[in-house]
């Protein structure tokens, strides 16, 4: 299944005693109609209060079922905040996560506070200098073991993963004023560490408001410890966008 | 000044009894501010729950200000849903409504409903044909009398009104599955009626559905019956994005 969500409403996406998660709302949903509750498994877990646009999940069935139905059955019974947007049957040995090649995730901001869609944008001030948080972003590209990106409480082992986008991008003027400008910051990589994005948002912009020259990016990866990198940016800004499969999650 | 709101947290921009509206927040504000309440005058009325990214209103003052302060001022004063992005003294005969040359207003859709966003657009089902109410929305532009398209109860007399531009338009996908688009409705005009662009769009769907022929839009224009047009789409799914005068209202 194709999933999209709004993190505020969330404690993140996997299931924790006494918060609502997206797993939690989704296997819920999944017994009522089924009867039965099974395991939901994601691409990977996403942070309270990150949102997704195409997180994919999988489950187990133990009969065939109506896809068609079940989408629409489940999205009457889930709350406003997750929609189901896609639900097929797929090969038995499919699996959300193991079989997922990348994780696309969009970081976005705006140069102002909004009235309209602060909801997913993290609003920036000082205005950061977005031509050197691409210089630095550069040094991103590539294999390299993420530790000092990486949460320190994670129990992640092997930290090594490969960056081939990340990029920040201006979005077309919505706002009749200049001073308004919207931004995003794109990033595709085989795999993601716990509270990645985050920290490499966070850390740019210090390299953006000239607190850190652009090489600091290398230095910390270099570095290995979590503390040589900055602060993470605040989760409301960030989406998974898109999961990468080798080959589409759909029936053929 | 220039405004930006979220019309669901207001009854409307214009003062009335009883009912939070932006006009009202504003006037608030300035009052606490410069110890006595002035007029604000806007470019026009927006109904209960429409948005606005592009509002300008006026008001006098009785002495010089510094505008950069008072717009400091206010953007903390005045609830989150409201925000001043420009705020100058330009010349004394300045008039927010009178001067204004052409309004531009997007009505926001999706064809699914969606988690993130769904706040600011009409989810539509069944999905139109974009293309057939193309069609039919040339026949808006030019110098008509829109007596079909506005709200029974307005008491304006001059109905006619002058459309350069009406169009959907795509906008680029977002979600990773094409079930999903997203699209708007652009209109400019000298001036807007009451309720005239929900009106138009309401009576466009009807026509991308099927339920009438394109050719129906200049019939009903022919008509000044507001009973030969569709229902009002909803108010959620619309923003004043821009309004033009002749000369910037920004000073010289």
């Amino acid at each position: 299944m194709l999933v999209e969500y709004d993190g505020a409403a969330f404690h993140g996406w996997q299931i924790q005693p006494d918060h609502p998660t997206v797993q939690e709302a989704i296997e819920s949903a999944l017994e009522v109609v089924l009867k039965t509750r099974p395991d939901v498994t994601g691409s990977g877990r996403t942070d309270a209060g990150v949102h997704a646009r195409g997180q994919v999940a999988h489950f187990d069935a133990e009969q065939p079922l109506d896809a068609h139905r079940l989408r629409r059955s489940l999205n009457g019974l889930l709350p406003r905040a997750v929609r189901v947007h896609y639900l097929e049957e797929t090969r038995p040995d499919f699996h959300a996560r193991y079989d997922a090649r990348g994780r696309r995730y969009h970081y976005y901001v705006s140069t102002v506070p909004t009235a309209l869609g602060g909801h997913t944008r993290w609003e920036l001030r000082p205005v950061p200098d977005f031509d050197m948080m691409n210089g630095a972003a550069v040094s991103l590209i590539g294999r390299h073991d993420f530790d000092a990106f990486c949460r320190v409480q994670s129990e992640t082992h092997n930290r090594v993963c490969t960056v081939r986008h990340a990029r920040w991008i201006p979005e077309p003027a919505a706002y009749p004023t200049p001073e308004i400008e919207l931004w995003r910051f794109e990033i595709v990589a085989d795999r993601f560490l716990h509270g990645m994005v985050r920290a490499i948002v966070g850390t740019l912009m210090e390299v953006g408001r000239g607190k850190r020259p652009p090489e600091d990016i290398s230095r910390i990866l270099d570095s290995g410890n979590r503390r040589e990198a900055g602060p993470a940016a605040p989760a409301r800004g960030l989406v998974l966008e898109h999961v990468l499969y080798d080959e589409p999650f759909r029936r053929p």
